[in-house]
């Protein structure tokens, strides 16, 4: 095992009805004039963003509210949410919604308070300070809401990059199940395939001796498949969806994936179709992976008959373990498919004749000097091949 | 699943040679004067207290000692440390140690700013305030490093309590594995069976479709039985030895144990052995949790034939469950004894005729009304039933 440190301070507050916390948390971390950041009209419609302004008021807490959010949001609406967070004197970003939402407003909080292009973050530069930011999370998937990371896509070239530091954790993550069972089937399974992924990522590493981490990465894979199809028949299982929503946090927290190496070849990969098709994050994943995990599966066996064998039930074929290996990969597939995840480039709106342009922007964008470095170092000839493997 | 909250902010630091980041870790936390609070001589003379001296000096960090702290603490050094620290105005506890330490640390971390007497917070008052705490771990068992709780015995009437509260949660704790790689085989063994039963006093919950605690708390037994054998058989295995760390810390901080009822019936049992015979805590745990599970698998046996299947590879007896659910706790005994743990009441020098005082105690002592209320409520009777099994 690798040396590392691990920080995850964030107050979880789970459960029914834990939104009427909100303005309590918003007290107890400090903030006093709030800057309310969600997506589309559903949080409204709901009725949520009342709650949650109900809360704050009965805590006399001033804020401001700023919504237009889109799945993979654009660093427009942050440069915005900047401006208006240092005219308006906000001390507290308060995310109401998923993963693209958490993401914008770590942005904003990061940028708030640094004299540069909050973008340069977005290019490798560490977090060091932000606005504190509380999250209400409304759908279980990107685990934003526990992690120290954020994806932003820049519209002048359309590159969808990461950041990171401890400062944008959440100081606290409000995490209520039943506010999941409103998403339609397509979007809860886009981010059952997400979590999936954060998982896999994690999973594929070229650290030997890891047990503890293997094990605990396997258990929530295992709770993925064992409620996946459960919260797909009946969106309003509280339970499923509460099972869910504590996995999607546990698989991104890293609490899970300390001390190895991971991977993140395949969300790189994604990347690339969701900033060019506006396809949802987890669904291009689902396209994704079993591609990657084939293109790389020889570079270890056993790792992939492992998952195989653990997680999908697989039998292990003791003198062909390939078999095994990639009886997995086609269990995931089946899986993804099962929960009626898109399986090919057609079905999510991507098109063969982009895959130069997606390469190069893949391997050559935004700094990139060739080649992604995860569990397999991967050049653009090898990129081509993994998009192909998708048609 | 429960509503609960979740909040584990401690910062670990884990791998080779990370005790010399304690005293950088002091100043991160705003420790100005410590206080260096250990026990027995082998933190002295395997230097490690040199090293953490030295990593203080170059913070230049000033610093007292307070050594002695025995297994199974007691009040008396507590009420020592506590009138040392506000004599001497030290802000800042450093644990180094094992869980008995830690949890001393943390009893003079709230002692020292209470007006009253420290052990209000073992008879169930909740710990508010605490001066902050630091752990440099060496041995992985009780799971105090990432907990907010601690055990201590009083001396008069030899009473073993718990209190809890996150104001005693440490700051920061540093996990070096090598550290644990000059332990006794025996002592080992101990922490690995404190950290099983950390697990099971969580699985056996009243709670139902807990599918994703019930995940994780199994790959964190699974690793338990993989890396205990390997490092009982090669101490040096530093791998295995981190391996196990991890997952003591993982099996404690709650995170695996969130939103379900708990047990704990097992620990208490146990605590009136090691307050009365001095045993080790594992040891007595060791004798105590197949007696324990024995007597109430009947409350469900399901969940005990889940285990047995998952965890320790029993077949499934569909036509007789029950057969099953005996199988998995057969396994569990068979485990600890191969580890060199005691099996029954004789290899931890407890006496048959003690029983009485030790079910009175048990259920009478320290303000407690007669029964235990945890996975199944047990009166006297069942006590005494379950310490006969011990025989």
């Amino acid at each position: 095992m690798n040396n590392f440190t691990f920080y995850s301070p964030t107050y979880f507050v789970f459960g029914k009805d834990t939104e009427n916390e909100t303005g309590k948390m918003v007290k107890r971390f400090g903030g006093t004039k709030v800057l309310i950041h969600y997506g589309g009209g559903s949080v409204v419609r709901s009725g949520l963003i009342d709650r949650v302004k109900a809360s704050l008021d009965a805590e006399n807490i001033p804020y401001l509210e700023l919504g237009g959010v889109k799945p993979n949001p654009r660093s427009g609406l942050v440069y915005e949410g900047i401006d208006l967070c240092r005219k308006e004197g906000i001390d507290f970003i308060l995310a109401v919604g998923g993963g693209s939402t958490i993401d914008s407003s770590k942005a904003i909080a990061a940028g708030t308070v640094y004299d540069g292009d909050f973008w340069d973050f977005y290019c490798g530069k560490y977090i060091e300070n932000a606005l504190p930011i509380g999250t209400v999370l409304t759908i279980a998937a990107a685990g934003s809401e526990g992690s120290p990371d954020s994806v932003i896509t820049k519209e002048e070239g359309m590159y969808k990059r990461g950041a990171t530091g401890d400062a944008i954790r959440p100081k606290f993550s409000i995490l209520n199940p039943a506010l999941t069972q409103t998403l339609p089937p397509y979007q809860t399974a886009a981010g059952i395939t997400d979590i999936m992924a954060h998982l896999y990522e994690r999973y594929l590493t070229n650290t030997t001796e890891v047990e503890v981490t293997d094990r605990l990465i396997e258990a929530l894979m295992m709770t993925l498949i064992h409620e996946g199809p459960r919260v797909i028949e009946n969106p309003n299982n509280y339970d499923a969806r509460a099972n869910i929503m504590w996995a999607g946090m546990m698989a991104h927290n890293n609490a899970v994936g300390v001390g190895r190496t991971q991977d993140w070849n395949s969300h790189d990969i994604e990347h690339e179709l969701s900033a060019l098709y506006d396809c949802a994050h987890g669904a291009g994943l689902a396209v994704v992976m079993p591609a990657v995990f084939s293109y790389v599966m020889n570079h270890d066996v056993t790792r992939f008959a492992q998952v195989a064998v653990r997680v999908w039930g697989c039998k292990m074929d003791f003198y062909h373990p390939e078999v095994t290996a990639k009886a997995g990969i086609e269990a995931l597939r089946s899986f993804l498919i099962s929960l009626g995840m898109p399986k090919n480039f057609a079905e999510i709106g991507a098109k063969e004749e982009d895959i130069p342009q997606l390469v190069d922007v893949l391997c050559n964008g935004n700094g990139r000097t060739g080649t992604l470095n995860g569990f397999v170092t991967l050049n653009e000839e090898d990129c081509t091949a993994i998009y192909k493997l998708m048609l």
